[in-house]
């Protein structure tokens, strides 16, 4: 079992690539937050793109170095891009991430989910437990795109469904609970005023898909992007003054992510369990 | 006639219900400000949602306690998915708020906004007073999206269109002016800076939407909603220092209303005339 | 040939001009940035409108004073109302505006640029320079939407683009080129921190648009566009604290674009060649 610091130097190193190596995010995105989503993805230092143009697809790929799915504000013709982008992906063998934005409150979204999972190979799935639980068939008490509460077997769960898949679960919340099937790691940065605003989710998927564009190791550039947002989001919080809410909150996020280095940041609580 | 105090009284426990049922509002909006609806609806305590697909419209309606329907950015698929959540929501009797953003602009707008008003009961029509004249078929002097003068025969306008549909009927402008066919109430909160941003009143539209999700009063839901956005626009400008434009101006809504305990505020002039 | 003075005395008067008439600019743009486009039109002074559906296009054209069609998040479906908008546009002699936003990124989006070209008399073309090289025919060493370096043969580029199809070419980079195809302008004002966030290149179409939209003068409409954002970019990046980042940056463009009176501000570098 690694320590704190092992980590701290896999992800610092990681988290570093991406501003030599700038690299290209697809998102295929909800439009609620694909501003948020672009600008955090260049904050991080990355070149985000997006489209939906099924026809324009394959050409965006080839140039990619990950493809981010979100399927907010999904629609029929958004089903098609994404099988699409996330197939021609798998191909050229370039990471794809799943953000499952409430994949429990409709039917349209549960089934699409299910279509994308049995036909894209994910290199990440990073949802809040309730979706990663619905998407585990598992029973979910939550409403809409809310959070369920926090789960003591949230672990197992996690670990268990991305052996299933084979591929990196993200399960976010008070702990954000990652597992590649065989290790599992908790992270207890972030703060609670992250969900008081919107996008704060999407955003993680966005660097994260940042973060597997230069990196094989999608377990790791996952705890990256879930931390560089849980630091961030504690900076903020603590950064606030009186008469200060959730405008100054979400302009801080950006400041800090733009302004991060990983070496000068206590990622405190990055717990792997074997 | 009750007095202000009275109002404040009634008002403030409106706003209260809010932070503490945390209602769940969709919306079917425009794409320019949707972004900017959902952190309003976050940053009064309430939980935003969006979605476009016609497929999904019954399954969110079902868990959502306002339904808020925008005209921005109008297209022939999303009036079926306007169409559909609408009838829906008044079978299951949630209240469904009108945002008849640029309804004079073009014929297109204008005949896709009588068709919703024929086939769906609204409990709340906003819009600037040009908007609401063109729904009541009175003539306006403006162009696209605009605002019209002041009309000194407005009051009459709103509390005739108000009993004809029977809605609440809310006209935005210097002074605001509501009616639900037999109270009228003026408010005169707000600042002419509302208006050189985008989106303050499309927010305005989502704050009346959470208030309509915690009471059956929607003229007093209304009223909050309009007073809430008035309040904080007279706050955001007093706090404004040289160099400072409408970027921090908009920042600062977001972080007054986020923050705004109704208790503490002053809504001046809100006058109920019978 | 001008001096700088007499440069700076016309842009003044065409700048002040967007706060006296207060143009109505329609766009089809992209649904990334859309937000922040209408906010830079309201912070300059002019009146933003944004739809996508063809039935309307007509009757927005017919109250618009500028047409601004920007290619990012293109589909098949905003090709045809882009087609028609700017077709009327044509036909009732309303300046339009390109901005072909990763047109060298996929055939998808070169293929549609040329088809909008040959159909639309456009007053002002802006992009980067890997965009305007790639419409003009010419090798570009760059992927997705960056930019190419920039290229000591630009001017020569842009004028001979701008004359051979008899409109405006106004080529962004460390150095912006701007042409009539008689006339160069180029303009050193700017800040690389402005490509660090999503929008300003589309902003900037923007704003070209407001001021087209005042003055039948495209190449000093398209100069006073450019230099108001790179003025900002400069004033914005020499505002930040430590701890300010990319987030607090793009708010200050809107501050400083919003509170700009051009008689204060200095047009660095603007050269004339002929």
């Amino acid at each position: 079992m690694m320590n704190k610091e092992s980590y701290e130097t896999i992800l610092t190193d990681i988290f570093s690539r991406v501003r030599k190596k700038v690299p290209v995010v697809h998102h295929i995105t909800n439009n609620v937050t694909m501003n948020d989503c672009a600008n955090i993805v260049s904050a991080i230092g990355g070149s985000p793109i997006m489209a939906v143009e099924p026809n324009e697809m394959k050409d965006i790929i080839s140039f990619s170095n990950a493809l981010v799915v979100n399927i907010g504000t999904l629609t029929e013709n958004k089903i098609n891009s994404i099988l699409m982008a996330g197939k021609y992906a798998n191909e050229l063998n370039i990471p794809v991430i799943l953000d499952p934005v409430g994949a429990g409150a409709t039917s349209f979204r549960f089934e699409a989910v299910q279509k994308l999972i049995s036909e894209i190979k994910f290199s990440v799935i990073k949802g809040n437990m309730s979706e990663i639980k619905t998407l585990a068939g598992l029973k979910v008490s939550s409403k809409g795109v809310d959070n369920d509460t926090d789960d003591n077997q949230g672990d197992i769960i996690v670990k268990n469904f991305a052996k299933s898949l084979n591929c990196t679960i993200c399960a976010t919340g008070k702990v954000d609970m990652l597992s590649d099937g065989e290790k599992v790691i908790l992270c207890h940065n972030g703060h609670e005023y992250l969900s008081s605003i919107s996008g704060t989710g999407c955003m993680t998927g966005s660097l994260i898909g940042a973060f597997c564009g230069v990196t094989s190791d999608y377990l790791l550039a996952a705890v990256t992007g879930i931390s560089v947002m849980g630091i961030a989001g504690e900076k903020a919080y603590e950064s606030l003054k009186t008469d200060e809410g959730i405008g100054t909150y979400k302009l801080r996020i950006f400041d800090y992510i733009n302004l991060m280095s990983m070496n000068k940041v206590n990622m405190k609580g990055v717990v792997r369990v074997e």
